[in-house]
């Protein structure tokens, strides 16, 4: 809400917000702005703070008026490298190429994380679990162990190991053989963060034009670096068991793609856990035909050990496995993972050196330390149990205001179908101080959608309920 | 040498080492192997010894033996990958696409980086300082400044600003303007070090089958890299006073290059700085011909404060500024960054988001107290007087050696020409265990080249010489 205590005048906090939401593409370019006297009604200022807001956007190049019709967001100037995105070849039948301002909501998404200093936020967009869950004593006996003077020196003049530093890949092999991954820590390399993961198989798999499968709904910086890098985007409808193998089968013998990047287990935003039957037959058409698939194990610590992992039915012959320690740990150590089967792994390797050389040893060890004395296995069982009990007060919460559940409440996401258009809903919500995550979001093209992806850790009070009951019924 | 006290047979340590120099590519594809004969001559061993060898080594697939002329390195099993990059666009006249095994290069030379348990390398190819020349204090007394519990909770439990730690962009901000180049911290983006630097901007400003103007020679990683990316290379042979300027203008008018990549202060290989003349008229090319120019200054710190920097002269106009803290402090640590013009910063923080989300504060933020405080430029003029020293010895014992520098020696690396073809000296050096940085290493098409990089910090001993000088002459 507007303060009249800030140092700003409530016209710069009121063009500001504007200015902030138009950026972040919350308001898309074409939209239109609420009347002056809508918008002064709704932040309880004067029209004339509104209209003064509204010349300095208008100063800004950000809106335009329009005799009789209002305000409207202005396209943004033309940039090169946007506009050839979007003259890309379309991914299909009546779909243009994935949305382009998916990095600029991710950003908004990370700027508005929890802050140490302020209460706990309760923003249902959330896309990690509030920070108070993730604090452990371990991690900071763990990073005294290798800040030693003598450790700190070795870990950190000389660049380390191109696949990463050595005792994290034995770990990691170990706690691989847990999920019933057999993979020697030779064919181990560290990333920063699976993001990075993700992005070096890319580019060591594909070439621009190259047709590449996703789940949809799906991830959006996964659409977003697929779309920068020039692929064509095959969304492949994600059911409750799993991907869609009909639509599968019909984009491998019309558009034969090279990849298939999923998450076979917590699916964000679904929640859903891919079945044994459908791993099997979705192994089968890799087989047939000749694509891998890239199994993105982001939340596979929020599970229980005994889902079905790809990679541990193939045994790393068409899978390739990616996670990392991001929700769970240490978001921002940017300490991820990608394993893959031998005859990969020096390419892998040559392209992770392309990127960034090497990534930071100090860290990598560290959290080698934790996983050998089993302390993240035992954290990561606490944090279920936590996850577990908000998830049940979230839930009936949500039903209680009239959601219905699109997808079985699993893991941290709930996949939550609102009745009314959740783009709408996320703008008047951020009115309020939250965020939320509208649908359109997880899709390849952005499109209307009334579902939003909802945290189950942030969403377990009453009063966000409230607030979110009555902004939906006032739309 | 082999060692007959070592867990592995003769004929295993000889197997091993000719496959690691195939692998690394410094025995190429075609090339021959020393008769049995004049091997087992060489190492010391029976002829028996070095048979069983080469059985090895054609068993593994590695060599074959053609009738009559002896063994020969194996082409590499076709691999779709690099053969497609094989086929890319000839980046001009006359030359055939970029080493496909520029990583695989380098993956040695950080293989063999020092090790603290052993002796100190006299490397003359190192690319990298002594390590025992960046031990400092302040280092680990600011990491123990941000891992107290509630700093290491702050800075690891959220994913972080998306441009980087605010502390460190500040600091940063305030030594570029000691470069005379005004940078905001909101133009500033850390980065996973200055490769990752690069790869953002090349990812963000180039599409495939772009013309992209490098220094040659130059650094193996960025022709490696751009030619993955499927980009056309243009090589831009570099003069004392920097790159020539003709050669750019025939370009710009044939080729219409969107990008020039340079090393402007203490070029990579040859040590040399731009003039100011020619950064003002390389300016006026790329105003005229609308590129942009990357100045990527990895070395600035080993030179002095008034070196010209384009970024300087420019203002972040057509010019976007790269480095890092690799060279003088925390090789392992992974921290770069980029400036860039207003107009380029958001787009460029996308691509960082797309390809790593974020990057580890920790890292970031103990550099930036050890930049407030003075600490990295005190350091760096200790690193520029002890080098200094070490290359006026270095370079005597060059001239003594019958080596002539081919550019000014200044810096860390001298680029010196050896009178004999330096792929064969690299291997025999590498018999008794040096590593040489060949000349052809540092060309956009590998070349036969008598010249050789040398890291005037580890050729500052005798013994290093002699070995050089009898090996040669035996060649």
């Amino acid at each position: 809400m507007l303060s009249r205590s800030s140092d700003q005048t409530l016209t710069d906090q009121l063009a500001g917000r504007f200015a902030e939401r138009i950026r972040s593409r919350l308001l898309p370019p074409g939209s239109r702005l609420p009347s002056v006297r809508e918008c002064a009604r709704r932040h309880d200022v004067s029209p004339y703070t509104v209209v003064a807001a509204y010349d300095q956007l208008q100063a800004q190049g950000l809106i335009e008026a329009r005799r009789h019709r209002g305000y409207f967001v202005r396209e943004p100037r033309p940039d090169p490298v946007r506009a050839r995105h979007a003259a890309a070849p379309s991914p299909g039948p009546g779909r243009s190429s994935a949305p382009i301002d998916a990095a600029t909501l991710i950003r908004g998404m990370l700027q508005r994380m929890p802050r140490r200093d302020g209460p706990p936020r309760n923003d249902p967009g959330l896309g990690v679990l509030p920070q108070s869950w993730l604090e452990t004593s371990f991690l900071g006996a763990a990073v005294r162990r290798v800040t030693t003077s003598a450790s700190l020196h070795a870990l950190s003049l000389q660049y380390g190991e191109p696949a990463g530093d050595a005792l994290l890949r034995r770990a990691l092999s170990h706690k691989l053989a847990d999920l019933d991954i057999r993979a020697e820590p030779g064919q181990i390399v560290t990333t920063v963060g699976a993001t990075h993961a993700l992005d070096v198989i890319c580019r060591t798999l594909l070439r621009p034009g190259d047709a590449v499968m996703v789940d949809e709904p799906g991830w959006a910086v996964e659409f977003g670096r697929l779309s920068q890098m020039g692929m064509r985007i095959l969304p492949v409808p994600r059911r409750p068991e799993g991907p869609d193998l009909a639509v599968m089968e019909a984009y491998c013998r019309a558009h034969a793609p090279k990849l298939f990047i999923t998450v076979s287990v917590l699916h964000n935003p679904t929640g859903g856990n891919l079945s044994p039957h459908a791993a099997h037959r979705l192994l089968g058409l890799a087989e047939q035909f000749g694509f891998h698939v890239v199994e993105d194990d982001t939340y596979g610590d929020l599970a229980p050990a005994h889902a079905t992992r790809l990679t541990a039915l193939d045994g790393l012959h068409r899978t390739l496995y990616v996670s990392g320690f991001a929700k769970i740990l240490a978001p921002n150590w940017r300490v991820g993972y990608l394993v893959a089967g031998p005859e990969l792994v020096e390419r892998l390797i040559d392209t992770k050196l392309l990127t960034t050389l090497t990534t930071p040893s100090i860290l990598e060890q560290a959290l080698a330390h934790c996983l050998e004395q089993g302390q993240i296995r035992r954290h990561a069982e606490r944090v279920r149990e936590r996850l577990d009990a908000a998830r049940s007060r979230a839930v009936q919460l949500a039903l209680a205001a009239g959601c219905r559940f699109a997808a079985e409440p699993q893991g941290l996401f709930g996949w939550v179908d609102t009745g009314v258009d959740t783009d709408r809903l996320a703008q008047r919500m951020m009115d309020e101080g939250y965020l939320l995550a509208p649908g359109s979001l997880f899709h390849a093209v952005r499109q209307p959608s009334t579902l939003m992806r909802i945290n189950f850790a942030s969403t377990q009070d009453a009063a966000v309920w409230e607030d979110f009951t009555r902004l939906r019924d006032s739309l």
